[in-house]
C-alpha cells in the first residue's frame, strides 16, 4: 500500500478519465504515474478484478478494486524505481508492506496496521483481498480485526 | 519516518548495545541496518542531537532523538537504496514522507497524518523537531493537532 499526500494510507489507483477506453486502462495509467515506469511492461488486467462498491457520502463514487500476484523481484523493483514515478512526492509519500502476521504481544503486526489512517474504503478492501486470495485464514482476519479494535 | 514491522510508525533507531561506544555509534548502525549503505558516508554526530525522553512503561526506557537536515538527492537516495538494507522488509516495511502541509479541507495532510498509528513517543518527536527546527509555525502546528483530535 502507500502513504498518500493527504496523510492516509491506500491503495495505488484513481479517477478514470476522457482518455481511458476501459476501467484498466484508467488503473494502468495511474500505475504509472505513481509506481513508476515499471508498470510500462507490468499491466493489470480484466482478470485482476476483484470488486466494486458504490457509495454515495461524501461524494458519489464507484470504487473498482483490482489485485495482481507478483514476485518478490517485481515488488523489489517498484520499491525500488517508485522514487522515479511522476508522483512520488507529490501524491504518493511512500510505499508500505502490509505486515501478514501478528506478533506474540497480540498487538503488534497486522491489528497495530489497522489501527493507521486509511482513506476511504481501502482498510476493507485490504481485509476483503486478504480473505478472497486466503492470504490468511478467516480467523486470523477476524482475531486481527478484534484486537484493532480492542487495544 | 517509516512503517515498522510491528504495523506502526516511527523513527529509524533502535537499541544502543554493547558493541557502541556513544550513543551516536548505536544510532549510525541502526541507521546503516534500516535505512541502507549510504549510511556508510551519510554519518550523525553529537551536534544532531535534540533531546532525550525517560519513560518507565510499559519499559523503563530513555529515548534520544537526533534530527540530520539532509539535500533531497540524499533523500532520494536512502528511498532508492533502502530497499537494500539489511532490515527491509523485516523491520522496515517503507519509508514514508511527512506531509508537512494542511489541505483545503483542514485535514488532509499534517493532521490525518497525526492521525495514524505511532509508536511510543514518536509523534510528539515528530512535533518537537518541526517546532524547534522552525519547519513550521507553532500556530500551524497547534492547528494541525487540533485538527487531528476533533474529526
Amino acid at each position: 500500500m502507500m502513504m498518500r499526500f493527504d496523510g492516509r494510507i491506500g491503495f495505488p489507483g484513481g479517477f478514470v478519465d476522457a482518455r481511458d477506453t476501459r476501467l484498466e486502462d484508467g488503473l494502468n495509467r495511474e500505475l504509472l504515474e505513481e509506481l513508476g515506469p515499471i508498470f510500462n511492461s507490468l499491466k493489470v488486467t480484466d482478470k485482476d478484478y476483484r470488486s466494486s462498491q458504490v457509495r454515495d457520502v461524501p461524494q458519489k463514487l464507484v470504487t473498482h478494486f483490482f489485485t495482481k500476484e507478483l514476485k518478490l523481484e517485481e515488488i523489489e523493483a517498484i520499491e525500488k524505481e517508485g522514487v522515479n514515478a511522476k508522483d512520488h512526492g507529490l501524491e504518493v509519500m511512500g510505499l508500505v508492506r502490509v505486515p501478514l502476521y501478528t506478533l506474540r504481544d497480540g498487538f503488534g503486526g497486522l491489528p497495530a496496521f489497522l489501527c493507521n489512517n486509511f482513506i476511504g474504503n481501502s482498510k476493507s478492501q485490504l481485509l476483503f483481498g486478504l480473505r478472497t486470495l486466503r492470504l490468511l485464514r478467516e480467523d486470523q482476519i477476524q482475531d486481527a480485526v478484534w484486537s484493532s479494535q480492542n487495544i
